[in-house]
């Protein structure tokens, strides 16, 4: 395998961006990546784009010609990668492969979602397609609802006191504050996310990721085309691993909900590509759709003991400065989740980190960063583990 | 990079399946698949779905986790890809990439579309948004009217006839009743494809291909794997190339109507990977999703001239027998086009010949094959050229 770096990454605010359609987002983030790699579009020979609904929400399929065509390198080789809410991860693995394959010198990872064209039940229609329609949606389960099993399951098996998980929304709102692509910025207080409205009991408005508009998107290349064309660029990021696991697509069919095992399927698969342990990751993103599924994932991820992912959270563990700093760009909580989008939005974000370029939020010495992205109700997880070689 | 090999293959019949799902079709495809192989299937470690429509059609996304989860090997890599009626082929791309890349041993492309069970005017809304949905969709084109200004375009330019053009569907006919998975195994005359309704003037009912429910899948795999797990199998299949390649979305912003550019990069990229040249190829599927389609494609290959390709049907040269046999299960016309799994039917039908298993279709002495899959109206085109090694 060949080896695989970063070398650009473009985005934009995730919002409600009613004046932009899917096109006019995927553009946007391409060329600011294009921009940032200080390489020509032409050098770009496949692009992979992330998205989960755009069929649904927008009618529109075929996004590789779509963004070929109005990037103006209609030719080069482009699909959709779709793995629901983790079709941005789903995406980058396999730009991953294609460049580790030898076969691509340099390619695109881009994700897109555009949540705000559509009526809203729409949006709930679309999100429950990531679990099963024959033998979960058509129930009328919701995503919310899903995930309250997960979150009530929790609390019953640890005695967790509600708050104590909820947090996790105080903390990502926290550093959403000084991030210009986040789509809410501003601190929020814990009696703030517990006096919120029930969405599905006992999950809160204030701790679930919003719905929103955007696109970001990477450039990865071979170390030939990094030596050629951005010799002189620093800060420039290797992938150590990209792992890809699913786990049983449906809760019900799981031996437990309190932790999903494609997250310690993939993680510890990425661990070892990388060859690194929990402890030597400087800087994390993990998928809180949910907070629930924030406290979880530090425990699957190796970075809290099982039970205890609330514990580090309290204890200050995941801020920046602590142990493991965590979401520090605001998450999926505070710096949005166009679902589709989202596995490169955390992309973005280490590589944010990882070049020291985070502003008020940088983690001193970022050298290791780790994204966890997440499909479904855990049916799928990727992990990307990335690192900063000069 | 590392060569691809592919020893196992699988398929449902093509037809209204109303009594199987989208998730039954996948589970059927795949294990005949498995055991077409003679491996197990925990030998797979990645899964990759060519599908188009199944949120529009079925609400059903995430299909790489509901696959894997009901084959019994949840914890593989697994997603769906989508490059509109050109998934099939995208998804066999990326599985190929997965194996050359050295990071899987072992994995399984499949595509699948379930059509019956939308009502007629979801799957034409589900059709167009393989086209721009804001500059062409909304104008109220079907998918079908696109290709009535490709098939005038050529009528005009080249002054042929409209019959024989139409011919082609009369060719697929022919062979599709040699074919048990076939969706319509019977003859047509010229004049039965002349005298059916028009669609969308001048293309005919019988010029178009079916809607039709159906999955294929292909087991892939590295040397490596071919030794150790499969070192007995007869008929073992090299993968000489694989090239996707995109075109501009739309037929209104492209030079030409009557070549379809993407077909013509693709193909010669693939030519010079698999180190051939179009007369030694010995049997060829192209994406006659309109009779118009197999003839430009033709062309576009390089079996035939410009203006020509229309000539080398009607002279008998795309018969079994013929200078270069073509779509000699039924292609997309007859043996069925279930949009999303035609790619990888195409590589069923090519991998049949090569292992002299087509029975009273069989090509003889065929050696090296040709699949050419295209999604939209050539926004994209993958090209796999496939070679008897043993």
């Amino acid at each position: 395998m060949e080896k695989v770096f970063i070398v650009g990454i473009g985005a934009t605010k995730v919002r409600e961006h009613w004046n932009l359609s899917l096109r006019d987002l995927m553009v946007k983030s391409a060329i600011k990546a294009i921009n940032n790699a200080g390489i020509n579009k032409q050098d770009i020979k496949a692009i992979y784009i992330g998205n989960m609904s755009s069929g649904y929400l927008q009618g529109q399929e075929h996004l590789g010609a779509l963004l070929a065509t109005w990037l103006g390198i209609a030719g080069v080789s482009a699909c959709k990668v779709e793995a629901a809410c983790g079709s941005g991860g789903a995406a980058f693995h396999q730009a991953f492969l294609a460049v580790a394959s030898g076969l691509y010198d340099c390619v695109m990872a881009l994700g897109v979602e555009k949540m705000t064209d559509a009526i809203t039940s729409d949006v709930t229609s679309a999100l429950i397609m990531a679990d099963d329609q024959e033998y979960v949606a058509f129930t009328g389960a919701s995503f919310v609802a899903l995930n309250a099993l997960i979150y009530r399951a929790y609390i019953k098996e640890y005695g967790v006191k509600q708050e104590d998980i909820a947090l996790f929304a105080v903390h990502d709102h926290k550093y959403a504050v000084n991030n210009p692509y986040a789509q809410y910025r501003r601190e929020i207080k814990i009696e703030d996310v517990m006096n919120s409205p029930l969405i599905a009991d006992p999950i809160h408005l204030l701790e679930c990721a919003p719905i929103g508009d955007g696109s970001a998107a990477i450039i990865l290349c071979n170390e030939r085309f990094l030596e050629k064309k951005v010799s002189d660029q620093e800060g420039v990021i290797e992938v150590l691993s990209s792992v890809l696991a699913t786990d049983i697509i449906s809760l019900h069919d799981r031996d437990t909900y309190i932790t999903l095992n494609a997250t310690r399927v993939a993680s510890s698969k990425a661990y070892k590509m990388a060859r690194i342990e929990p402890k030597d990751v400087n800087v994390v993103e993990v998928h809180d759709a949910f907070t629930i599924l924030g406290v979880i994932s530090l425990e699957d991820l190796g970075f809290a003991e099982r039970g205890s992912g609330w514990e580090i959270v309290r204890e200050g563990e995941i801020e920046i400065g602590g142990k493991i700093p965590t979401n520090t760009m605001g998450g999926l909580k505070a710096r949005g989740h166009p679902v589709g989008a989202t596995g490169i939005y955390q992309i973005f974000d280490i590589v944010t980190q990882l070049r020291g370029e985070a502003g008020k939020n940088q983690v001193d010495n970022a050298e290791i960063g780790l994204a966890q992205n997440v499909g479904g109700v855990g049916g799928t997880v990727i992990i990307n583990i990335l690192k900063r070689v000069r």
